[in-house]
C-alpha cells in the first residue's frame, strides 16, 4: 500500500484496550492509522463492577479516561456508538458517521443473556457498566430510605433478589451481603428487615467450580445472611416479583440479573455467523472469511478442546487474546504472513465473597479467605500494570491487600 | 402534696430538650417525677435539616441521641408517639399506653402547611424530620442515576422544584445549589442540563427580610442557576408536575414543599382552642383554661403587638421559651405563684445560602456573605452549648467558621 493502512479497534473493554496500548508501545502509529472507537470517553474494568453495585467501592475507581492510558496523539480516539460494520465496503457505521478501514478489530463486550425470560429487560437490573451499577447502588439506597419513611412498612423493599449464583452473582451477592450492616446503620433499620435471595437454576451455586470452595462461599454467605434458591428456575419477572417455575413467587423491588452474557448483538446485525452473538474466530482470532477482521473478548467463541466446550468469556482470556491480535496486526501491517494462533493460558480463576473473603484455584491450589482475598487484588492489580504501569496500580489499584 | 408531683414533657424538639436539661440542671428530679416523651429516641435540630435534605451535610451531624444529652437516671426517657391528650382526666394517650401527669409540657412541632393545595401531601417531600430529608437526598441521588442511564432523556429527572421561597425554601435552594455541580460530576452529567425553581407565591423571596438583602440572596442564587418564579401561586401538584394559577406547569420528579408549618394536629384533636394548629397561650406560657398545661415552639401562637402579627416559630424564640416554661415549673413544683412571663428578645435572623454564604441581620446590623455564614454557624453552635456544653459542641458543631 502506498497510504499507511487503517487500523479500527471497536470498543474499548480488557481487548481493545490492551491492543491500543500495546500497538501504541510497539510505535505501529508510525506505520499504520489507528483509531479506538468507544461509547464513552473512559474505559472501565468490568470485572470489579459488582463492587460499585453493591455500594462497597467507588463507580471511578473502576474507570479510567481513555486518554490518560492511551496517547491520542499516536492512537486517535472517537467516541460514539457503533451500529453495524459493513465489511463488504470496509465500513462501521457510526452513531454520527462513518468510518472505513484496512484492518479491524471488533471487542464490543456483551449484554446480558435473558434466556427469553419474560420481563427481565423491563423489571430486572443488569451489571454491564457504569452506568448501570451506579443506578444499582442509588436503587438500592433509595429503597432503604423509602422503608424507613413509611408509615405501613413494605417489606419486599429490603427484599433482595440475585438471579444468578454463577461468578457475577456470587461476587455481588458477596459485596451486597457486607454492605447490608451499613445501609442498615446509615437508615436506622434492623438487620434481619433485609432479605437477600439467591436465585440459580443450575443445582449448584458457581458451576463448574470446585465443590469444596462452592461449599465454603455457600457457608460464608449464608452465615451473612444470604439465603440460597438453587435448582429454583425463573419463570417470569413482574413489577415487584420474581415467578418461579416451583409456582413460589418473591417480592421484591430490586431484582438483580446475572444469569451470564451473550456478544454484542452489532455482530449478529453486521451478518458474522454467531451463536449467543459470538463467532468461533479462526486460530489466529480472525473471522471465518474475513483476513482483515479480528474478533476478541466477550463476541468470540473459542472451544477448549480438552473438553470440547467454549472458554467462558472472562477479562483474563480477553487480556491474551489483545496479545495475540495486536501481535498480528503487527506481522500484517509489515507484510508478514505467518499470523500467531492463540493459545490460552488459564493461570486460575479466584471469585470474591466481599470484606477479605474470597475463593479460588491457581494452577492446583485451592486458596479460601484472606489469601484467595489478596491473589484477586494482585490480579487485578496486574491487569492495570500490564495497561498503564506502576502509576496507573498506583492511582487505580487495590493497594490494601490483607 | 404528698407525693411527688409528675411533669410529663411531649416532645424533644428544641423547646422540649432545653426544658428537660434546665430542670436536670436545677436538681428538679429530686422534687418531682420527670418524664421526656418523643417518638424516636433522638433529637434533631429541625432548623439544620435543609443541609442534610440537599445532602452537604450527613443526617447523623444533625442528630444526637437523647439518652447522650439527658440523664436517664434524673429524667425518665419514653420512646412513643402521642396520640391525644385528656386534660380532662390528666392523661396522655400514647401509641403504646397512657401516662397521667400533673403538669403537661406540650413541644410537638409541627407539620407542613398545605394551605389545603391539592396533591401536596401525596406528590411533594418535606423537610421535618431525618427520615424525610434522608429521602429526600437519596431520590435526588436516584433521579441522577437514573437520567445516566436512560436512553431517550426524561428532562424532569434533572428539575427541581422548590416550592416557597421563605426561609426554610431559600436555605434549601441554596443548598441544592452548592451540591449540584458534585452530583453532576458524580454522574457525569452537563451541569445545564439541571434546572432549579423557586416558587414563591408572594410578591417577594424571604417576605418580611430586609429588600437589600434579599436581593443579595436572589442575585447569588441566581448566579447558581436558580430560576426564581415570584408572585406565582401554585393550584395543584400531580405526580411528575406542579400546576401554576397562570396557566403553566413545570414537569418535575422532585417538588420539595417548604410553605410554612402549622402546629402538630395533636393539639386541636385535644380540643385545644388553636388557629393552624397553634394556641394562643397566656403570657406564663400556659394555655388558656389550663393551669397545668403549657405549650410552646411551634403549637404556640405569641402576639408581637409591636406589629400585631405573631412571632414566627422559630428555635431562637423556642429556646427562649423553654427557659421560662422550666422557670415557671419550678416556681410551681415549689408552690410559688408569682410565676414569670416569656419575654422574646430576638437577636437576630440570619439564613444560610450554602457554601460560606448567608445573609443575616444582626441586631441594627445587616451581614453578607463570609461574616453571616460565620454568624449563622455561631448560632448553631451556640445552641449545642446551651444544651450539652463544650462537648456537645465538639462533637455535633459547625467548627469550620470561615
Amino acid at each position: 500500500m502506498n497510504r499507511r493502512p487503517k487500523v479500527v479497534i471497536l470498543g474499548a473493554g480488557y481487548g481493545g484496550m490492551m491492543t491500543a496500548t500495546r500497538l501504541q508501545k510497539a510505535n505501529m502509529h508510525r506505520e499504520a492509522e489507528i483509531v479506538l472507537v468507544n461509547k464513552h470517553n473512559y474505559h472501565y474494568q468490568t470485572t470489579w463492577l459488582h463492587e460499585p453495585a453493591a455500594g462497597t467501592m467507588h463507580h471511578d475507581r473502576t474507570r479510567m479516561k481513555i486518554s490518560d492510558v492511551i496517547d491520542t496523539n499516536k492512537i486517535q480516539f472517537i467516541k460514539d456508538g457503533v451500529q453495524r460494520i459493513d465489511s463488504e465496503h470496509q465500513k462501521v457505521h457510526l452513531d454520527g458517521g462513518e468510518l472505513d478501514y484496512d484492518y479491524l478489530v471488533i471487542g464490543l463486550g456483551s449484554e446480558p443473556e435473558t434466556f427469553g425470560i419474560p420481563g427481565v429487560s423491563q423489571h430486572a437490573f443488569s451489571i454491564r457498566s457504569v452506568n448501570s451499577v451506579r443506578l444499582i447502588r442509588e436503587h438500592i439506597e433509595y429503597m432503604f430510605a423509602n422503608y424507613n419513611r413509611q408509615d405501613e412498612k413494605q417489606e419486599d423493599l429490603l427484599t433482595f433478589v440475585v438471579a444468578g449464583a454463577g461468578f457475577t452473582g456470587i461476587e455481588f451477592v458477596g459485596e451486597l451481603s457486607e454492605r447490608i450492616p451499613e445501609l442498615c446503620h446509615e437508615y436506622d433499620i434492623a438487620r434481619e428487615k433485609v432479605k437477600i435471595y439467591s436465585v440459580e437454576a443450575a443445582p449448584s451455586a458457581l458451576p463448574g467450580f470446585d465443590e469444596e470452595l462452592v461449599e465454603y462461599a455457600m457457608n460464608l454467605l449464608e452465615s451473612r445472611g444470604v439465603e440460597f434458591k438453587i435448582s429454583t428456575p425463573i419463570k417470569e419477572v413482574q413489577e415487584g416479583k420474581v415467578l418461579l417455575e416451583n409456582g413460589d413467587e418473591i417480592k421484591s423491588q430490586t431484582i438483580v440479573w446475572t444469569t451470564g452474557v451473550r456478544g454484542n448483538p452489532v455482530v449478529e446485525k453486521s451478518g458474522f455467523d454467531a451463536m449467543r452473538g459470538r463467532v468461533k474466530v479462526e486460530k489466529d482470532m480472525r473471522a471465518p472469511g474475513h483476513d482483515n477482521i479480528f474478533i476478541f473478548g466477550d463476541c468470540a467463541l473459542i472451544i477448549n478442546e480438552e473438553i470440547n466446550r467454549p472458554y467462558p468469556p472472562t477479562a483474563q482470556i480477553a487480556i491474551q487474546q489483545a496479545y495475540t491480535v495486536s501481535n498480528n496486526l503487527k506481522k500484517l501491517i509489515k507484510g508478514e504472513e505467518n499470523l500467531e494462533e492463540f493459545k490460552p493460558d488459564i493461570k486460575g480463576t479466584v471469585a470474591s465473597l466481599g470484606g477479605k473473603e474470597a475463593i479460588g484455584v491457581i494452577g492446583d491450589r485451592k486458596l479460601y479467605g484472606n489469601s484467595a482475598s489478596a491473589m484477586k487484588k494482585i490480579i487485578d492489580n496486574r491487569y492495570l500494570y500490564l495497561l498503564g504501569g506502576m502509576p496507573l496500580v498506583l492511582k487505580k489499584g487495590k493497594l490494601n491487600l490483607f
